[in-house]
């Protein structure tokens, strides 16, 4: 297996973004269950997300959802994020929580409200600039629920005339990650189901259009890490918004449904290029914490992302190639497994000593004080969730 | 195939019960879309419903959902209900809209909680005694989103002693409806997850505990046409919560999804003694109308349900039977498909006038601006809805 | 709804090809069910395909599969067709059934075994400019079993230079029609999955490079008549390998399993110019009577396509559009519905009598004693089958 | 977590049973590849088998599947096994390989087939008695392709009458394993789908008829290790049949795909008393070795059920269910998550050389030389594989 030095070294580089919307409450469409403590408002989301950094040294980001996180003064919130340890991130633009867009944001039939539509992703585009970030994050829960219901094809022109729009208002730097989801909220077709369909409207963009893969947006038995050995392949991966799932978008703690496949994800990511700086792929968190507490559950997340980059990492690439060129079919897939069965939780937490965190950050993070405190604290105010 | 006058002399016989809640608004976890003359109390829930049974003729009972329906008289609402031409049917219990059901209701791990979830259960009865129904259909939302949060079999022992305590405070004449949900809103198990678990409890239960499929909710793939046979060969088939998905428990209106589906399983109903005055199987609908009009959605879902019945009415049984037994794949799946094929809107709409209704349902109730009268008139006050 | 007659012009030009290989004996895994008067040849596989272009009028091509359907003289196999009223069409290649492709075919990680491999593809070229056909179906059963097996990367590099090479080789009015199949027979990635990976290779090669959509090859939940759209706006839409699912690939009648996704797909091809002389949307059938008679079989199968296809004609296009645009969901889906709801056949029927077909083609092959005679006569010789 | 010796000494009673068909070619529909050293008879399947359990210590059976393992003399087979360590243990019956079943077996409509079908159940516990098994492992391919082609209910009661025939001529220590299956190569409907449909007839045929889990056999997103937590309640889980999937039944090896959902299984055996001797749970290893060599697949399953055993065995009991019944959601998956993350290898090694074996099974066998002997050796004659 790979040299343990040269896999903590590895580690060091990583960075995973957090989302600010994971620290308010979530639910389903039945109930939506408060938390004490939950923040109120986008400077407590970021506060929050920095305790998961501080206690993990991976997460050094937080991402906005606009207009959930939508403030006055964008340069005071960035400068707020920084004094806390942490940046500002992706921007992720919300154009479905209106009664305007029951029938579609960008790809509605109604020209009015497409225009609405585009002139939302147009001043995410301006919160960009204001918090100095690079990437938008577009995910559209445009669709139909009925055949017939609208025109597929005519569907497609009118998104593909509002990314052009959006694509043309950026700046040198950023770039549109262009989000695909089989189905949830629209039940019978979504304008970007797939990543063939991401890809292939990015391609018509340009090069600054990219992919995002979030792992539970597919359909069953769909292999993931396949799309994302494709996409390195193409060179429009962009990212990852990561969150694990037993059935559909459950949008639970990333691996704690399949931590093989979330392993096997990272192996490709490894192999493919796309781990580390400059590799221009984005490592983000997309889920919820519908029951259990926030701040803990991304901290666990975190963990558990790091330990599948660990394993991916420790993979004997060379021992792989010569097996797989061999067609050694049970010594391949050894050569993988004697690294996803080696319990890397003993490395990290010498990692982390060596960067002077404390080994077990879950521990660590629950002796602090600060849930209690933040309970104790976040009294009054409407707490910040789903649609607040 | 059957002869017309026997096919509209049982569709004559047929009663589809609407669910109350159909009425108010509803939605999915990113939005609930608010729509004009959505209704604001039970009362003007069952005063739509009634709109849908005056133009369909089928569709003389309504359902109950507690406490989104909760009411100081019940039995002033039952007799609103036969003002209105129309009965109150089946009570369902609601026992995962609270802060105390996180992490479940009569499975929770904390008995306080399951005391109070049984003691709402009971509550539920005692409304069926006030409105005179026979019915409770109880679906849980209980079960776990991460593998060890919770005791698999200490669920069921707790989930077995609630379904206990409830079956015997049931009257001589009143069943449990026990329904099944693979998942949502739990995403790792769900305490009644398929047709199997809720029969082996009403095994234990008693004659009175029957099995409703709901036919959303299933994994991909699985047969519902041969749940409900078997079921109806076990005689424990209580009855039907119909809508329609294409993917997950999208609710969508019965039938739009996959007609020939709702054929088979009608086909099933006939074949299995389902059908008719007398069979004991309740044909409720459960569905939510997320973006489209409520009434005219519920018109629609009925017609759908009363074509899929008429096709199966005329399958021609003996041509079907002596096919099987020779051995005839492809004759006896045309028996099956002559049926299905034929267009009976023309028989249904006979029918109808010879019950003194209009031929067209649809046009007819949009003709008769009741909508627009809802929209004018229902002004101020809170809108039904999914928790309201 | 369409006018009937024009709704019987466009029909008259529909073009179903049959494949050579659903009349012979074919199975699953666990059992091959042999048939009496099944073929022992090509020669009398076409002959027995051209009965079905005898009684229904719409299959007059028939595609091979090579090696199964290798002869000597493809010259006199081309005239031998004509000669029966049929034409020779796509050209199938089998690079998956000799113990060389145990790891796979084009992607096999051995090189020796990737130039036999695309040395049969040649061959099967050369056999197009034998028969004169204009397309070179390509699928592949490359992929894997287990994680770390094979580089999925490499494979890729792999394929896309097998594809470069048999392009190069394809006549100017020549094409390649590529398949993709989720899964089976590998079980962990296959090398062209979905229609994402087969666009992206087909956009390198050119433009005679089309995807072909297999109706069994998706994941559970895909939206196929969406993927249809897709292409088609894309220009790459190849043809259809058309069967029904339940399951997986099961290889069922086309229309058996879900005639209304059928009926749906059949309108997306209409509305997006797929249908019609000129589209060059090639409309195959891919299917196994593993346990119904052959040649009934695919009269019903042709019938089926039919009769999807009449419906989808008959669509008010003009109604549809102006409810889309108006935002009608009900409205909308009601203008589809209502020509799905269509009772076709007799309409059909009247098209054959104009044409001098007997208005019921299955009652019509049966009273042929086509069958029996096949049944007496085919003795000796090999039948034919998967592998044969 | 559990102290190591208490571990070890469980591990000390497991006993994984291999199946002979394992050791003979087997393949997909669309090819069967010929490997080198293929046992030609039951004899060398068994001798196959023994080095299984020769080189792992946990494999002391062999389970037949008749007719595929007919001989003259079962007595002289089970001393064959004896002679080489091994036991001859559950039978399998095998209804499916003969024209005559095209339509099932004794489901199917035709009485005279039935017959033949019951008799060669018959005849299956003839070889019991004969080779001193106690299991009879039941598994049908009866179903139907089409909807239509056959009663499931009339089925259903043929199923019933020929499973109470078999049962009533057990011997007193002899059970009745029955499996099920949801598809293939049944595509419409499977007589037996679901484990409930099994549950249902073991239920009326007494206390000896349990049900078999093939982790294969199940539609996408069923949550395995719930229905075996049930069938433990309910006292009816008979065994197991091991292999793992990603798509359907493809019978890769056990803890290829999803070796945390193996341990999830495991862990709810552990915890629902199916564990150790007495238990009465089989576990019983079903899957086919396709592209890789047949022995040491053999032993990678087998040590893949060893190490998910230990990692279940590790799991802290006590602190498991305080945090349960404390609701402690992060809490109670953690204690579960941590004895998955644990690397049991070392422990596992440790056992074996404390038990006289090789720490690392799979290099002894590949020095043994085995292999190359039996490839040397076993020419001439037919190899054994489906069908076979």
């Amino acid at each position: 297996m790979t040299a343990v030095p040269d896999v903590k070294a590895a580690l060091r580089t990583q960075s995973i973004e957090l989302p600010s919307w994971a620290f308010g409450n979530s639910g389903t469409r039945f109930k939506v269950f408060a938390q004490p403590g939950v923040p109120r408002s986008a400077e407590e989301k970021i506060a929050d997300a920095a305790q998961v950094h501080a206690y993990t040294g991976v997460a050094p980001s937080v991402a906005l959802h606009i207009p959930w996180d939508r403030v006055d003064d964008y340069a005071a919130l960035a400068a707020h994020a920084r004094a806390l340890g942490v940046a500002i991130g992706t921007v992720n633009a919300n154009v479905f929580q209106d009664d305007d867009f029951r029938l579609g944001s960008v790809a509605n039939p109604d020209p009015g409200i497409r225009r609405k539509a585009i002139d939302h992703l147009l001043e995410c585009v301006d919160v960009m600039d204001a918090v100095g970030s690079a990437n938008l994050k577009l995910w559209f829960a445009d669709g139909t629920n009925y055949p017939g219901q609208d025109d597929v094809r005519a569907r497609q022109d009118r998104l593909a005339e509002a990314l052009r729009e959006v694509y043309a208002r950026l700046g040198g730097d950023q770039r549109i990650l262009l989000e695909y989801k089989l189905f949830e909220p629209a039940f019978y077709t979504t304008d970007v189901p797939d990543w063939g369909t991401a890809y292939a409207h990015c391609l018509k963009l340009g090069d600054r259009a990219q992919v995002v893969v979030d792992t539970g947006h597919h359909a069953p038995g769909t292999n993931i890490e396949f799309i994302v050995a494709l996409l390195l392949r193409e060179g429009r991966l962009g990212g990852f918004d990561f969150n694990s799932r037993f059935y559909a978008d459950d949008d639970l703690m990333v691996g704690a449904a399949d931590p093989f496949q979330l392993f096997r994800i990272m192996h490709e990511v490894v192999r493919g290029g796309g781990f580390g700086p400059g590799s221009g792929v984005a490592f983000m968190l997309d889920q919820c914490h519908n029951i259990e507490p926030k701040i803990p559950g991304q901290i666990r997340s975190v963990l558990n992302v790091q330990e599948a980059t660990a394993k991916a990492l420790l993979v004997d690439a060379a021992a792989l190639d010569a097996a797989q060129r061999g067609g050694d079919v049970l010594g391949a897939n050894a050569v993988l497994m004697d690294a996803y069965a080696t319990d890397v939780r003993p490395l990290l937490a010498e990692l982390r000593t060596e960067q002077g965190l404390d080994p077990d950050p879950v521990a660590a993070f629950a002796r602090s004080g600060y849930a209690e405190r933040a309970a104790a604290d976040r009294v009054g105010g409407q707490q910040a969730g789903w649609g607040a």
